[in-house]
């Protein structure tokens, strides 16, 4: 704990608000800036967690909290990435080793953990918006505080951001937008503001420009005619010696761009801020990973790190066990060599999709569009129009971003585009506004759309070949943040001999007739693992994997239901119009008596931890299961006893 | 048809597709622009339809079919209201009056309707994206076609837009986008975005400007530091002399603000469009309505126009008989009189959700955010965390455009926003882009909604009034477009005592135990005129107002599942993850053996024509939910013979 490091942290030991930090003089608080990045940078290389991002805005959290009242003025952090020296700060140094644990702090901001926290963050672009709300909220009360959004320049390529600023420039209230411009959200960034945001960088010193101006107008006649014109071409400089005329096209008063490591020129330009009225845009320019050597020659790597199992600051290499993410990205290579029309689209998840393979072997097919999900798909729609067959790799939770898109733009025009959501299910430590929880039920009730979850590696590519080769219209394929349970090899899949698997098609992994566990996706081992226990002679509790959630493999179904008295449906998402709930009406609806146990994720955000963990606890792990069922069988009458009067278990995975 | 129209419409006879256009000489077609507009101005206020967007755009249309070579050239109409010109020159000149009929023309744009359609239409923003994705298709191929986006001032506020702008501005690619501004898209524009395109416009003529600036630099010293900084100076006045810096901030050539009435101006600037690679944007300003004086003069009367008795060219008083729109903002601000925290948001809809009232009423607590709904849900969820209620009004499917923002900004936080969702359901005319079918399905998967749906205007006040004052999380409350069925009359919402209805109860109308019908929303009087005839004594066939679709009432559920056979679910929704899926699954999960018939959507895009058409051919018009229920009741055994055997109906609604 920080108790026992007075003597390596002496100022931030001194910390426990801030209110603390108003007590510390410019020269301390450079100081309290080391010591800031040493206890993030020694914590998280320990505990793992995202660390380049707030390594970035070190000088300038303290700069906020040391001018501003928080949490009476809001600091709205958009992301949340970067909110480690704010949560630091803010009455929570001491737990930051919890970070990202199961109860301990979330990675993101978040409301229920602290009134500093004023909105609750995880998907980028939001904070803009938010702070409008707060601005107007505030105004309606007629109250005075300042509201300040802190927004990093990936997540100025979200087209929330955009409709954020554009109602905050019309709208005049007072509102500062702090820009944290990294040149980087998580990937390199991409699109036109960004390279817009580096010619203001890049160009002359301004102050200069405008000096030689000045000079120039010394020369100008004295008349009156040339006043007037001279009125309007200084008004036209405004573009040279207001770099931002960007955002005071939308209404925002620029300044900037600002050394985001000179805490004295942060100090001296806030307070400036202060002084202003409306809608103000700061452009603080920052380094990822900056102060730490290792961090800033390598942001990437430094963007989110596992615990170390010793703590030397070196990260070590990942397990050598394949991910799906792994598999994805081979496989997707795979298919563009196959075929020449299939292109991969990613919004700013070159990194996470590991589709960075992709751009390197196939650079004029590859699109990263930067954190624009509803473009992503749109454009992947209007690609399919012309004969190329994108891959849309969006994780599952992102995609919530374009599902108008999905519907308007892909289904209903009956497009084949291929979605290939990671991230489906528990994610783990990045938590609830993380947890792929929702992907079966939103994409089950489009029209058209086929739902497919692989239950190995190697189903993943034969699902992945069969939407490219088979599909005429959308196909999502969802795969957790997982290791694949198989034996697969990634750099076998460019040999693989693919199979297409028939759409709507399940398999029969263990033929049983007494219960049947129909199983999707990540479902499977432990469906797998609970049959054999429950039924060490193997004759009775079959496993079948469910492998299309949308279309039903209806005719199996049929056959199952004649034959089984009881089947359990197993899913890693909502049962809410998740494939139990597919069942149960499938069951219902060609009056079908089978009793049906539905397991799935509650009707609930999950938190955040250790994804093996957050399973378990889910009821999801095979332990969990198995407990799940035996009580069940034996609680509730065999099948032929009259239902009506049977008590069925309390917990039956429904949380209202 | 036109064929009886040759003395008419002598030109526009002569063209049947783009080719005849290119046989005209400017002055016959401008001729042809004065026939074009009377035509669809005859025609529409005959048969109804939008008008305004299309009267607007004569000249643009004209000139973009004459220079381009359609469909080879791609031209992507976003939204298509505006779209009527395109589709009289693209050969459905003569269908024209079928428009937005059942079997007739769509409304908007639609690739299956035909070639010249390029992207499918109806939600705003999506065309760059669009375009986008099919200049890319055409560089991978190695195709030379153009690619041209026309684009609303009002589509151009959305995300979505800007997301495409971004992109296409850095990816380089040969493109134009046309920006067709007329100050509004449906209702006067709102941003900052927009107030900038009237600076454009309202600024100094430029050329003068220009000229004035050539005169001034004559009398500069020829001194090299002299050129050096002229040159200097030259560069920062393009933000004078080239207005559209914005755009080429973001990596566009901009030419305008041309005037998009002026057809020789519109042909030579498009020529030289033509000459220029990368992405241009050309800046038309049009008005809508043009060229007809009533249209002119009120624009928004005649944005959408009903099909007229007599064709006088006025259009009628809306029939008396109040609808659920009137009702809803009547409701909205009586809550805004009661409770000072509550304010009402829209996304560009002011007229259409009739919250304009609400703007006259409490003009500091209306807010009209633009075309952007993603920005609406999340400035909404920011507003209630400052205490503040607000009523976010967007249609159902609009609402699609905002999903990530529900879960992740309003749900995930547990705040209580109050979604009212107009248009859920079928819509009518407006077709598949607007028919509200999946908000139950995508709405009842989120943790900790409410969803509700009123049987009728009383009922849709009290539902307001309980999220109000009630609901400590989000409530969503649906309602179709469509008159209520009660006698209320709106003036009355001011004064009516209002009642708050314990969340998650149903109301049952029609007590019986052999049969119950589960009636949601507008449902409810189908049921019940079903019931009536279906069981004249009044004693066997229930019905239930199920005015919540979550939570459920479950103790009222698990007593009629106990003491009924068969249960009949309604829903104006689809049945995919929808109403009758929860009720399946609560029976599922309870072990009843109830036989459940599903009766909602079917898994399929539903076409456009009138709203009670298409209630019929969905199986959702009291004769049809009769007959149905009627051969159910028919074709499979009472409840006691084992249903196993059955043979159950091959129709059960479900498309696959």
């Amino acid at each position: 704990s920080m108790m026992a490091n007075h003597q390596e942290f002496p100022l931030l030991a001194r910390v426990d608000g801030p209110a603390d930090l108003k007590r510390l003089s410019v020269d301390e608080l450079e100081d309290l800036c080391k010591e800031l990045r040493t206890y993030v940078w020694q914590t998280i290389t320990r505990v793992g967690g995202h660390l380049s991002a707030s390594l970035g805005v070190v000088e300038l959290t303290v700069a906020l909290h040391y001018l501003y009242d928080t949490p009476g003025d809001r600091i709205v952090w958009d992301v949340g990435h970067q909110s480690y020296i704010h949560k630091v700060l803010t009455g929570r140094r001491d737990r930051l080793p919890t970070i990202r644990q199961l109860g301990g702090l979330s990675g993101f901001c978040k409301r229920t953990e602290s009134p500093y926290d004023t909105f609750g963050a995880g998907h980028a672009s939001t904070a803009i918006s938010a702070a409008l709300g707060m601005a107007t909220a505030r105004d309606l009360k007629g109250e005075q505080h300042d509201v300040v959004a802190v927004v990093g320049d990936g997540g100025m390529t979200g087209g929330l951001a955009f409709e954020g600023l554009n109602n905050a420039g019309a709208a005049g209230r007072r509102l500062v937008v702090v820009l944290n411009d990294n040149k980087m959200s998580i990937s390199p960034n991409v699109g036109a503001l960004s390279r817009y945001l580096t010619n203001i960088i890049s160009s002359p010193v301004f102050n200069k420009a405008k000096a030689e101006v000045w000079q120039l107008s010394e020369h100008f006649p004295k008349t009156d005619t040339f006043r007037r014109m001279v009125r309007k071409v200084e008004e036209s400089l405004k573009s040279l010696l207001v770099p931002g005329q960007f955002f005071e096209d939308l209404g925002f008063r620029y300044l900037g761009p600002i050394d985001g490591h000179d805490l004295r020129e942060i100090l001296s330009v806030v307070r400036r801020v202060k002084t202003m009225d409306g809608p103000v845009l700061l452009h603080v320019v920052t380094k990822k990973g900056k102060g730490i050597a290792q961090a800033e020659g390598d942001p990437l790597k430094y963007h989110g790190v596992k615990a170390l199992a010793r703590s030397n600051g070196k990260i070590e290499a990942p397990p050598p066990k394949p991910t799906y993410t792994d598999v994805f990205a081979y496989a997707a290579c795979r298919l563009a060599r196959e075929d020449e029309r299939v292109v991969a689209v990613t919004a700013a998840m070159s990194e996470g999709t590991k589709l960075v393979r992709f751009g390197r072997e196939h650079p004029d097919r590859f699109f990263d569009v930067g954190i624009a999900e509803g473009h992503a798909v749109t454009f992947s729609a209007s690609l399919a129009v012309e004969g190329v067959r994108p891959i849309a790799a969006i994780y599952s939770t992102f995609l919530q971003r374009a599902y108008d898109q999905i519907i308007h733009d892909v289904a209903l025009q009956k497009l084949p585009v291929l979605f290939c959501l990671d991230r489906a299910g528990l994610v783990g430590e990045d938590g609830p506004t993380h947890h792929g929880a929702f992907d079966l039920s939103y994409l089950a009730c489009v029209p058209g759309m086929v739902v497919a979850a692989p239950k190995d590696g190697r189903e993943l590519c034969d699902l992945m070949w069969t939407g490219i080769s088979q599909a005429d219209g959308p196909f999502a394929i969802r795969f957790p943040r997982d290791t694949i349970p198989d034996a697969l090899d990634p750099d076998e899949v460019g040999r693989l001999s693919l199979r297409s698997i028939p759409i709507g098609s399940w398999e029969v992994l263990r033929p049983g007739g007494d219960l049947v566990l129909l199983a999707v996706g990540s479902m499977v081992q432990p469906a797998l693992a609970c049959a054999d226990r429950l039924d060490a002679a193997g004759r009775t509790i079959g496993v079948v994997s469910c492998r299309f959630v949308k279309p039903l493999d209806e005719s199996l179904l049929e056959q199952i239901l004649r034959e089984t008295s009881d089947v359990v449906t197993l899913e890693e998402g909502s049962l809410e119009g998740g494939f139990g709930a597919s069942i149960s009406r499938f069951a219902a609806d060609r009056g079908h008596p089978t009793r049906i146990l539905q397991i799935g994720l509650a009707d609930d955000f999950v938190e955040h931890g250790k994804r093996a963990l957050l399973l378990d606890r889910a009821g999801l792990s095979a332990d969990q299961i198995e407990a799940r069922i035996r009580e069940w069988r034996v609680a509730a009458p065999r099948h032929g006893s009259d239902h009506r009067t049977a008590v069925s278990t309390p917990e039956t995975g429904r949380a209202r």
